[in-house]
């Protein structure tokens, strides 16, 4: 067992003065037992829980670590813009540079508005679409997620229907299934929304199929509507622009966030000419969306995208960690399914439908130093090395071993309502 | 004239790039036409436009600025925190910290869930409500400010119907009206929202009025429903405390922002032990929201709000400011209504339907070193001296000679909506 006493007295403080001692998608009440809720410390792939365990962690804080935490020279552009003047009362010049730098990064847009949060940029994409056709119908991919809104979400309470009213649901990749759903909005399709990749959490991933990328452009074209790529997640994880681009289709709207500044807090929204006007008659706004310290980190964040082979190195090592894994999965028996970009890969055991196994794996890899997750897409970052990846790789052998010498693996109770 | 030419360069940059040149709140298509966009250098009161033009800054960044800009105890915070670990894989000891540093400041509150903007603050708060009363009407006031989310804006571009269902609407410190609008609401009242103190924009501002205040209280809890006050705006300018403390009453929830980490991005959503099943339930979350460095400063922020008179000098300076504002427009022949707390004030002329005068003094003002906002309400900040105040008096005298030299003004044509 690895050390977590630091971890449960910060449980205990954090039970009284947070509801369930912590919310959103960085509780740990679905992931195994003894993985720590609270951290300590990082830097660059490396990740120290607060009890000080360290660890390779294949989370990258959800996406945001892409150049390493703490990258010195992001921190370093950060840290002179705070010093000059952060959140103050007007932007400063650094929100135009951050505003040319991906409009010149990203095909198909000509403008950016930023914003904080993931959902800020989609919840605004949906304003700006029904804006553009002054009509009100949203088609989406079931089980994608696009941000915690009322729109959008999956939970229930405290949501009405009204909140999730001209939505329609389509099968993502399933062409048939998309024009059933344009067909069903008729005259009042406003947009299309699309994740870039098929990243839903508990399920194997899948590439977009370029026949539904294509097909979805054109009847967003046909219809006028806006197509909407929610880059929010995968974006410069697959390519230096919007991730549609490797199947050669450009979106009208994608909204990006995460690691665009490293994990300094900026999102974004991106559009193309045809959605400018619209773009310009919605109201958006938050308190630190024009604080110049975060867009100075994209700026810099922006200058190591186009200037540094990160996305090769981590194409290569996420090859190379995709590779190791299913040797020595085999070699210990086990059918180990990996999908997903490599740079972003997420494990499921075969025969596994309630992640027992992917559970007891994820905890002995804990165990050895490594941060996987067993049921969420992974991250990879650029600080990542040969020698992570081949530590890791070490502590899959061992993982797997110790997977072995468990069975029969008891039930996780809490993971039941994935076969209920 | 003040020297322009750099901001109008970064205009016509932006103009390329960001739909309109800008957005949001700080956008300054409403402000007199030779308003800085741009800003480059900030520190304590003063700000530095894009040209270099030195102003006592006293829009504060429209709140987040309470205790100077570049404050240094937060800020050595804040970076110390950062150097550590910021955006990680999960929380650090920062968030149970300042949960508990917000929890016991604030009467009402037993609980604390961070967010980045105000906005998901006061969404998070109606999802909250919804959940805790399995019911949907929401009671808010006219014309008060609960963020840019769809179901609260007063802008229609992309808004439907839908978004804004299951909301009744009544006259801030009306009692009569909220009565009528909770008797309205009937069995499914959800919440009644308040602002702590009018604070709209373009109007005269206003206190709560007690009677409304413990009205509201006791509506919600006759019907079984929750009271919401959204200090977003006031919270930490009128009270160390909810502002509605003031007039004795406590909400379920109260929701913060702007300045709690003076200017690093956090809100938050407090709520009492009653709401705190429902706010267990909801599911709410952002990339950033549980990065440490920001809740480090809003540690240290804390700090300075327990262990200073901070409130009593910016009411001290606020109140001296007031007077000495009233005594010289007097002076001049001008009728100038000073409204909202001494430490949130908005100035509006007499006789001044479309802001011409306004416009006028502003820009003066603007032109002597001082920035004053025509329409909106302005913040103190514990960095101002009583040098400032006065400097900012002297300016006050000029401006007026000015406004009165200026006689007859012509009508500010892009504020011609006030009076249509």
């Amino acid at each position: 067992m690895i050390r977590n006493s630091v971890d449960r007295a910060l449980r205990d403080r954090a039970e009284a003065v947070i509801p369930n001692g912590m919310y959103g998608h960085q509780a740990v009440g679905l992931l195994p037992d003894d993985y720590p809720q609270f951290f300590s410390r990082a830097e660059g792939a490396r990740l120290w829980d607060a009890d000080g365990n360290e660890l390779i962690d294949f989370m990258c804080a959800y996406g945001p670590n892409l150049f390493g935490y703490g990258n010195p020279q992001i921190n370093a552009a950060f840290v002179r813009q705070m010093e000059e003047g952060d959140t103050l009362t007007g932007p400063t010049a650094r929100i135009v540079e951050m505003a040319e730098a991906m409009v010149a990064m990203v095909s198909h847009a000509d403008w950016a508005i930023f914003c904080k949060n993931g959902t800020d940029a989609t919840a605004m994409a949906a304003v700006v679409a029904r804006a553009h056709t002054r009509r009100k119908t949203i088609v989406r991919a079931k089980g994608a997620y696009h941000g915690w809104a009322p729109l959008f979400t999956s939970r229930r309470a405290g949501i009405t229907p009204e909140d999730q009213a001209h939505q329609i649901i389509c099968d993502y990749n399933d062409v048939a299934s998309l024009e059933a759903a344009v067909a069903q909005a008729g005259e009042d399709l406003a947009g299309v929304f699309a994740a870039p990749v098929k990243h839903d959490a508990f399920i194997d991933q899948a590439p977009p199929d370029p026949a539904y990328a294509n097909r979805a452009r054109a009847l967003c074209d046909e219809a006028g509507a806006l197509l909407v790529v929610d880059d929010v997640r995968a974006g410069l994880r697959i390519a230096r622009d919007c991730s549609w681009s490797t199947v050669g289709v450009e979106p009208d709207l994608s909204t990006w966030g995460k690691c665009i500044a490293n994990g300094h807090p900026i999102s974004a929204l991106l559009g193309s000419n045809k959605a400018r006007t619209a773009a310009g008659k919605i109201f958006a706004t938050g308190s630190y969306w024009f604080q110049s310290a975060p867009l100075a980190a994209g700026v810099a964040t922006m200058q190591l995208v186009r200037d540094t082979d990160y996305l090769e190195r981590i194409e290569t090592l996420g090859q190379r960690l995709r590779d190791g894994l299913a040797e020595r999965a085999s070699a210990a028996g086990f059918g180990l399914r990996q999908t997903g970009p490599v740079t972003m890969p997420l494990f499921l055991f075969e025969d596994d439908p309630d992640l027992r196994k992917g559970f007891c794996w994820s905890s002995a890899m804990l165990e050895r130093g490594v941060y996987v997750h067993p049921w969420h897409n992974m991250f990879l970052c650029a600080a990542m090395t040969e020698a992570d990846i081949d530590q890791t790789l070490d502590a899959a052998e061992g993982s797997f071993k110790a997977l072995k010498a468990a069975q029969p693996l008891a039930p996780v109770e809490k993971m039941a309502f994935l076969t209920a």
